[in-house]
């Protein structure tokens, strides 16, 4: 509760808000079928990953990207003041998806041809059956949420590069493969703000069970299984209390370091 | 005053006359519209990112870029030195624009083709209204601008990896999106020099109110909104007698820390 | 043999199971030929690419890549433990790619393009030998494994950047040149899944043999000539216990330091 | 006349080899125009910088890149052992530019459509004077050859990213700009091989002038204008008997430190 006074939550708040505006004006805007052919998915692919680079960049210093709700679904859930937080956030950038888009649609009104274009950017390609369509946005948001959680995680010492282009390329990968099936959303917030714009919720439910599955599943598997990491009582309280918590010490035996591929490296 | 004498205030204006002769000449060069398709857009929008990243790393050394007016117009005006600075590198860099739109002319007035591109090149497209453009160009600039603040900002210390990288990401994410709507400008002087070399400045206005609007919301959002930061007294003059400052010292307790961003990383 | 019961060894065969599983899913639906012209090239070539960086990012902290059996196998050469570990993963491996595999012919089987797609997808082209072929396989995997052993090497201490991109970029480069000859293959486990699934053997081993022995070749010459390490007995017996060895102390006089190079740099 | 016999001598003469080799190999495979339109152009420039990329990755540790003589013209003008190093390197990688470039002949032979490509691949185009040529080939080469500069140069310390991709997009912004123009060579090696394999010198000096004048040109405004630094005699003779220099304690009090430029990142 207190969380609501601090300016850094509602800092937080604007930038998710701003994140996601930037986020979709951009993607959406670079989406307009202008030409034919397939160069326009290279190009679409190329925008939405640099546009999430360059919001990581700028937004997302240390953090998990402010952007993303599915990589924060599993951080949120820690408890109340979290859940609290969350929801807000997630509110935010709701609202901010929307007015991106809105924006990006007063911007387009005026060209006939984007009419066309916004109709068919964000659907389910013809001839996708909706369980296969879910099953590649589960898969899509998975391979991101993997990188997302790897790309941040402080036990990871080597030369790891840049989080921005880890990120941004990642999201880029799922373009270049989802945009044949099912328009590549991998986040509830850039499919929602098309289709109150356009008014087509058909199936829309796909874009919110998928990405929130495939999110689920991804911090499952890198949490248990290629990432294990013993955490005490002490550092989750730490947690819901908003202080930060020095990895290096929080397990000072991670049973779950990957030894033996280490070994590999020789 | 005593600016103008130093070696070093020399070289930083040959750094902008050089680096915004070799930016035009490669980015309006690579622009030619040699074929036709969406294809030239991607290849634009690379090559004018490329050539930012290029200089950024062969002439920002732990600077804000050289090359670009706008992300400097902030830092420019916080003094009588620093404003008379700023406005001899901007009479440098418009030299150096022309030099290098003429060199580029030069090169390639041999082609018939060139007439045609040149004059399509720079303008606002068809159906976009003045109005339109200009936010447009605002918003380009504002992701710019604001990729650029968060690159160099000493505070942040997670894996950012390459400044010069994220800079030409961000600035070829504007050109993927803008060179649809008004051909992607996000700097005056880019703008500055195939006007004079076609002899067409209707709208030119265009180009040098949505950069600066845009680089000046930018400039207030990071500095107030993101990444707010107290000054003391005594850095504020070690910034206008152009002593490096530390900033870690600088900020002992920053107020603004994205802490609750922080804790999202565990 | 107690390595099979530890769980940071079943961590390493899940690793590589799901790699080659993304791996292959994402590669293989990107190749889809949906439309035409040397566009596709470039995308899948990026596909591929930007699969392999995002895994690294996510899967290969601190090791040679997990998902990659040529840049293994000379590594895994070096005691029964070892070879034990790599027979299972490359069963892992294998497996993976089946079921990456399927589970991408699972999507794509209802398009009637994707059939035959999948019919050239990874075959040689025709007018090449099956020596050109061969020899063109062995390069390609050359040239990515050197650059996968020059990534890890921690005696490098420059800006040596991102791991997950240099490799990333590297396998792009393989396929910009490769899919004209033998749609580029470089890893046995990818051409083993569309084989199975297209039930065409026809000049397989031609996927087996080329990156072996390029992979070989690349061990070969990394190791001997380019960066020659003198290892002691002790650290070879810590490699077949899986204990992780400090390379600094390890050689405390390399002998193949190339200092030559090194004085360029003045 | 020692340096012959030492084995870290041959292994840079190797690595010059190596590299030149591969470098064409892939470079110009990727450069075979199996289709037409404008797509040809993004996807080689993308071949030679991330073949550049890769190689400097692999082979580049610490030193200027191993494979391209005009960065090293300069170094090695410093002293007759240095000289004559120079001269066997350069020896070495006209061989090995050779071999790469027969390697890849003897691959491409059997399409007939090679042969066209080949022709008109490394030429200067239509429409191009000899001495606009010579002009784009000097642009080209300097931005190239500041941008290793700076890219090696140990002062710089902030955030500078990947060398080798710093490298690799440079040399891929020269192509994008200049294979309209000159086919964008900026070595001569790489233009040596095809040359001798289709028996056409006409006008091949112009791929030795332009990019020696310009790498000269940027070793000039690079040492002497944008990061000016002063020697003592003891570290040039520890350049000359190759030992390595701690370039922070060469120069205590750097004179041309870009004061002036570090001051506005605050």
């Amino acid at each position: 509760m207190w969380e609501v006074r601090s300016s850094s939550f509602w800092r937080a708040v604007f930038a998710e808000f701003f994140a996601t505006m930037i986020y979709v004006f951009f993607g959406m805007g670079a989406s307009l079928r202008w030409g034919a052919g397939p160069l326009h998915l290279l190009q679409v692919a190329l925008a939405f990953g640099l546009a999430a680079a360059t919001l990581v960049q700028t937004l997302g210093h240390g953090s998990g990207g402010p952007f993303n709700p599915e990589s924060r679904e599993r951080f949120g859930a820690r408890g109340p003041g979290e859940v609290l937080r969350a929801a807000n956030r997630r509110a935010a950038q709701l609202l901010g998806a929307q007015l991106g888009g809105h924006a990006w649609a007063l911007g387009a009104e005026t060209w006939a041809v984007a009419e066309g274009s916004r109709e068919e950017s964000r659907k389910i390609q013809p001839g996708v059956t909706l369980a296969q369509a879910t099953t590649i946005e589960i898969f899509l948001t998975l391979q991101f949420v993997l990188c997302i959680f790897a790309a941040y995680d402080d036990r990871h010492n080597g030369r790891m590069g840049s989080v921005a282009l880890a990120i941004g390329f990642s999201l880029a990968l799922g373009h270049l493969f989802g945009i044949y099936y099912t328009g590549a959303s991998m986040n509830p917030a850039r499919s929602f703000a098309p289709a109150v714009i356009t008014r087509n919720f058909s199936n829309h439910w796909v874009y919110w069970v998928g990405p929130v599955l495939g999110a689920t599943l991804g911090g499952l598997i890198y949490d248990f299984i290629l990432c294990p990491r013993m955490r005490g009582l002490a550092e989750r309280l730490a947690i819901l209390k908003g202080e930060p918590v020095a990895d290096g010490q929080a397990s000072p035996e991670p049973p779950g370091e990957p030894v033996e591929l280490k070994t590999q490296a020789l």
